[in-house]
């Protein structure tokens, strides 16, 4: 059986970046505007017999692929012939899928997506427990690019483990001039959340501090970042559109590519120091 | 408040890698059997009131810390205060938490851990609908290093989306010597699930092919190539204990760190035709 693909959905790369991004490019002294390309990162709602399944996010190519690949993937089909019907209606970002036996859904709502009606550059994206717990920052920390570049020097020379045996990501609870306490995970979220709980647990004052990570800024890494309540993120790699987007929203400065001496800001420029002085268009 | 850490328990360095896994590494036209130091992948089942909440993979650091970061990013608790008691069985990979309030934890059996009765040279790790759908591999497909490091090479240079932005993965079926369907997402998943989903589609006989992959093998990643009945999995990328574990049980042919003339084989190594020639011991 094969579903016809809804009319206009190719699988072209050109939904699966964007262009233009204004961005702060720092390289040794110099500072300029440039307009960058970011991957897209695309919520997808998978509803199954009518029920609310999962969302994930994802590049938007090949979304029937990935829907029939996931459902197998989570053993909810074993077969294609196990679809009876799907529809993916690409511009809201909902899947909709019968299949033939019935599942169990479970009506946990903390973990249904929230789609507001408000919607300010682009789509907005959240889960409806981050509407309650992600948080507007309201940091007043600023920092200089040199800092951002030695931070993310001092936490990559501390992670001789990655050298080792390749794969684990790290991310550090900093003050302008120092990290404080690294943590290590293979998985990315996981080395966030090691320091979210040592946040909590010895109630860190966050007035004067910052977050630098090697992995890339997905929209779950920025939620948490905004959970924690810390205004500046310096990452070793790249960060998605729904990310950035997300990070305008919510008042967090985002840096990116932070490696040798460069490093491009995306987001709340004002925190940088020397960005403030870039002529912005 | 603050919980006493189990006795024992330390966040040294060691219980993060496991060294001298037995690895054939290539490089040009000499092959040698090496002891490499793999990342451990830690299954971490979390008991909330009594009721099992979810089990996540990471690596065995911190894990009070990763406990309280992870309830607080799920928006299970607030504060550190919202937990009465806490306690970690690592060495079954338990935690328990009981919180002020109650939580919907909603019985999905799917998706629950499975610890089998009987391990191997490990403790086994799966969720039971993993067990029910992972399957072990009986592929006579052999390839040669040559063929292996020339198809990661054709989806290296297929891949010019991650040179412009950074951050999405690859994957690729292929057959020996043809990268025949590339699949690019921002998530490591998802490019696995859409090459899943093209397969269920289109009905792709698996006899004569393999996947090469961008990212990191993790237990996961390793149980999606099983489930598809895939016997060889070629990544860029280094893989977990946990993920070697499961190859090694599911029949799975695991090459990693697979970059330019250079190439680790892990696991299953007989379909790697030079990888029979080396003395084993």
């Amino acid at each position: 059986m094969h579903f016809p693909e809804k009319k206009g959905v190719d699988n072209s790369m050109d939904k699966t970046i964007i262009s233009g991004w204004e961005t702060v490019r720092f390289e040794g002294e110099s500072a300029s505007i440039e307009k960058e390309t970011i991957a897209v990162e695309y919520p997808l709602t998978i509803v199954v017999n009518g029920q609310e399944f999962a969302t994930m996010v994802c590049t938007p190519t090949h979304l029937q692929g990935l829907l029939v690949g996931f459902l197998a993937s989570e053993g909810i089909i074993r077969f294609y012939d196990d679809i009876t019907s799907l529809s993916i209606d690409e511009d809201r970002g909902f899947a909709y899928v019968d299949i033939k036996r019935s599942i169990e859904v479970v009506d946990q709502d903390h973990s249904k997506r929230f789609i507001g009606s408000c919607c300010g550059k682009s789509r907005q994206f959240y889960f409806k427990s981050d509407v309650q717990t992600a948080k507007t920052v309201m940091s007043k920390l600023t920092i200089n690019a040199h800092q951002c570049l030695s931070l993310m020097d001092q936490l990559q020379s501390q992670s001789q483990f990655f050298q080792k045996t390749g794969g684990v990501h790290n991310a550090a609870l900093c003050t302008v001039n120092d990290v404080l306490t690294v943590r290590t995970d293979i998985g990315r979220h996981n080395a966030l959340d090691k320091i979210y709980g040592h946040i909590l647990e010895h109630r860190v004052p966050l007035k004067d501090k910052l977050i630098t990570f090697s992995g890339r800024v997905s929209s779950e890494v920025l939620l948490k970042i905004s959970k924690m309540g810390i205004g500046i993120l310096i990452s070793k790699s790249a960060p998605t559109d729904l990310a950035l987007n997300l990070a305008n929203d919510l008042g967090i400065t985002v840096a990116g590519f932070v490696r040798g001496n460069k490093m491009n800001v995306y987001t709340h420029k004002h925190r940088i120091i020397e960005a403030n002085k870039v002529n912005l268009q």
